[in-house]
């Protein structure tokens, strides 16, 4: 038996018309209208199912076949015939049927439309439905869309570590990773937990970011970028957080903001439209039953020059609608997202970098602006959803970082191989960091991110 | 300032010919010869670098330049001057350099010979040296090379969890992940941990492999692949073995022992031709400084046809060679490496996959011969290394599941997602790993896994 897939049947139906064929997949209807029957089969090379049609007369097997429950495995051999009449292109006149695996009546996915709740306590199942089947074929095609993007341009990928020992990247909670026994764990005669016992001599977590590990790269190969997961443990049960996502983070040396910008606008835009060229079905079907506008939006993007505008200028254009905020805005208060969207829709009406932040709501490492106020920081707002994207380019001059990390009482030891970066050829680099699911979610119109992770981690969530 | 990467000019010298150009980077050498002086400067953007010449009477800070010390990071505008007489294809004749961020003397990375010991010591800093900037870059296309082959050949990637709950993927000692207060846990009345308040309330390590979570894709896509870290906390101190690493694992739906190894074969050697195609430099480094038959090893397993023998074929081969081993084989006992290599090096003379091993020494998801004693995996082991892929057939049949489950005394509620795959719609499949650091120390011929890792986390060390 040699396999065809049915992607492969429909990509080319004029040469497969009239050829014999075996498919094997899972039955997502069977209908048996006595003596013919039609089974919809899909083996996952594509979102689309094929059709087959079985009759009593050719099949010896008929009554086996006809009462198979949804969700069986089967293995279909026979011609495919082009039906340009009919609803479907072709459909495949089965000569046999075997049954490589039946499911059982009480399949949890029967063929009704399943609430995105209920689909999550079946996470094992549910990208054998046409939404996850589409938001998990898209997630694909956006990261390999990613890779090429960069390795296009050159940059070296670089597996950042997901262990740290450093607790100094500031941005936000963590775990803790141990092999100590947590019932029973070593302790100093002072009473504290004795570390030197543990896997790496001394505490350890999950990362929250690659970054800081990706400029010691860049220093060397100039453009990098990462994308591996990170983490965090905060306590927070949104649709936009989860413990455990994916993140991508370019860092390129001899770049500035303005640079960082283009970079950050080239790859949202090659996405894009990378994901729209290769999912056409799967587009359509998020377009046709998730979000409405989905597509024009996308294709708007695509093609729009993204705006760019100050912190300062954007905090003008928001004061004068204050009255439609629930949190006023004021020079030095962080965006919310009520303001980022107002800005993206309502005022640029496209995608919009803000720029040049004030230095106290923004992290460390980001460089400090002529004006001593603000640092070369930018995020990148998207309509729909706000904020998709937050780079910067990072304090290259040694003193002036030292001074930084002592102002925040931060501990310049901590960053001894951060600061030899800078005692040892620094130079002006920048980079950015795009959550992937943030990505994906805006791609798909999906508003949950546990619908966009194969098997989610969130508080108290970690099954499968 | 346009800046031009190194890379782009020596891949179209005749183009640059003559040109302007801006180039960015960092000093490899600097030689001052009174009144003029040769900069070999490397951006990263390719292995090689760019020889800069200076002059005296055209620099007016020529004193500056001659000055300045390895590392020191240069901006560059002169002209490109093709040199076909000399060592070098080109050079830069210097128009102006500009200092945009000097080296201090104490740079650790001066001209000489650096041991790798040392160099791992300064791992943000030894990217910059030609052996890890070659080791990187080749880590880097390899990467890429694994995500084309299987995007092209339809494979959907899965992020599966790193993350996980369920204890029981059986392949290693793991990490714990917690947010409970080490010093002061919370305590049940008996005494013990209170892990409902933990982050996921329960008991979390990082994963050992993603391939139970790769099944479930497998059942809905048909073909997919995983491409994420992994985790094994077990205190080896070895060139071989980390606590972090990559791993690559394919999970394919309607294949067989034979369809995985043929898999197998086409994705090492699509890796081995696509990085000698795009790294000729680096290739030619490693197989000049670092591993004599290099190349020539890589080219012929590019070009062989693997070679497949049972295991118990294997053990009889094996037995008439045992005066040659420190551990002597029977049948029944796990291959050591130094069977491995015997049999891929001097009875094949290329690489072999050896089938069909007896199910004590494999996990408990392999399919059961009909033999009743032999599970249907496979090892594929490659000249100068040995094991570098192990794969096999999972069994598919829920009883003999259920049954190998029960006797190997772990319990099938821990299963329970794993075990409805084969309740509906349950087919033939079968998948491998393949440790993406091995492939990398193959490709490059470096023996210790320290130094093909961008920071590497092993027994007692999580710096950088």
């Amino acid at each position: 038996m040699k396999r065809t897939e049915i992607a492969r049947i429909f990509a080319d139906m004029e040469h497969f018309d009239g050829q014999d064929v075996t498919v094997c997949g899972w039955t997502r209807t069977i209908r048996d209208m006595k003596n013919f029957g039609f089974i919809e089969l899909n083996d996952g090379s594509c979102f689309k199912s094929i059709q087959v049609v079985f009759e009593e007369g050719s099949l010896e097997n008929y009554k086996e076949i006809a009462k198979q429950n949804v969700g069986a495995a089967l293995i279909v051999q026979g011609k495919v015939v082009l039906t340009p009449q009919a609803k479907q292109p072709l459909e495949i006149k089965a000569a046999s049927i075997q049954v490589e695996g039946p499911s059982a009546p009480e399949y949890p996915l029967q063929k009704k439309r399943h609430g995105v709740e209920f689909l999550r306590t079946v996470a094992h199942l549910r990208p054998r439905t046409n939404l996850f089947s589409a938001a998990f074929r898209v997630r694909s095609v956006a990261a390999f869309s990613i890779h090429e993007f960069f390795q296009n341009r050159g940059f070296v990928y670089v597996h950042t570590p997901i262990i740290t020992a450093s607790d100094c990247e500031g941005a936000g909670e963590m775990f803790r990773v141990t092999t100590l026994d947590p019932e029973n764990a070593p302790r100093l005669e002072n009473g504290q937990i004795d570390y030197s016992q543990d896997f790496f001599g001394k505490p350890a977590s999950l990362t929250v970011s690659g970054q800081l590990n990706a400029e010691n790269f860049a220093m060397a190969f100039g453009n990098v970028y990462t994308f591996g997961p990170t983490f965090r443990a905060e306590n927070s049960n949104t649709q936009r957080h989860a413990a455990e996502f994916w993140m991508i983070e370019p860092e390129m040396a001899f770049c500035d903001l303005a640079g960082d910008m283009d970079v950050a606008e080239d790859m949202i835009k090659y996405v894009i439209r990378t994901v729209l060229e290769r999912c056409p079905q799967e587009m359509d079907f998020f377009n046709s039953f998730v979000d409405k506008g989905l597509l024009e939006r996308l294709q708007h993007v695509a093609s729009a020059d993204f705006g760019r505008v100050t912190y300062t200028e954007a905090v003008e254009i928001l004061k004068q609608h204050n009255d439609k905020f629930d949190f006023k805005v004021e020079w030095g208060t962080d965006l919310q997202t009520e303001h980022e969207r107002f800005l993206t829709e309502q005022v640029y009406k496209r995608p919009v970098f803000v720029t040049d932040y004030p230095k106290e709501i923004k992290a460390f490492y980001m460089r400090l602006n002529d004006d001593g106020k603000t640092v070369a920081a930018t995020d990148c707002l998207v309509p729909g959803i706000g904020e998709i994207i937050g780079g910067s380019q990072r304090e290259e001059r040694l003193d002036v970082l030292e001074a930084r990390i002592q102002e925040l009482g931060m501990n310049p030891q901590d960053y001894w191989w951060y600061l030899d970066l800078r005692r040892y050829g620094s130079c002006k680099h920048a980079g950015f960091g795009l959550g992937f699911e943030r990505m994906v979610m805006y791609l798909t119109g999906i508003s949950n991110i546990r619908d966009v992770l194969p098997h989610p981690r969130t508080v108290g969530s970690a099954d499968f």
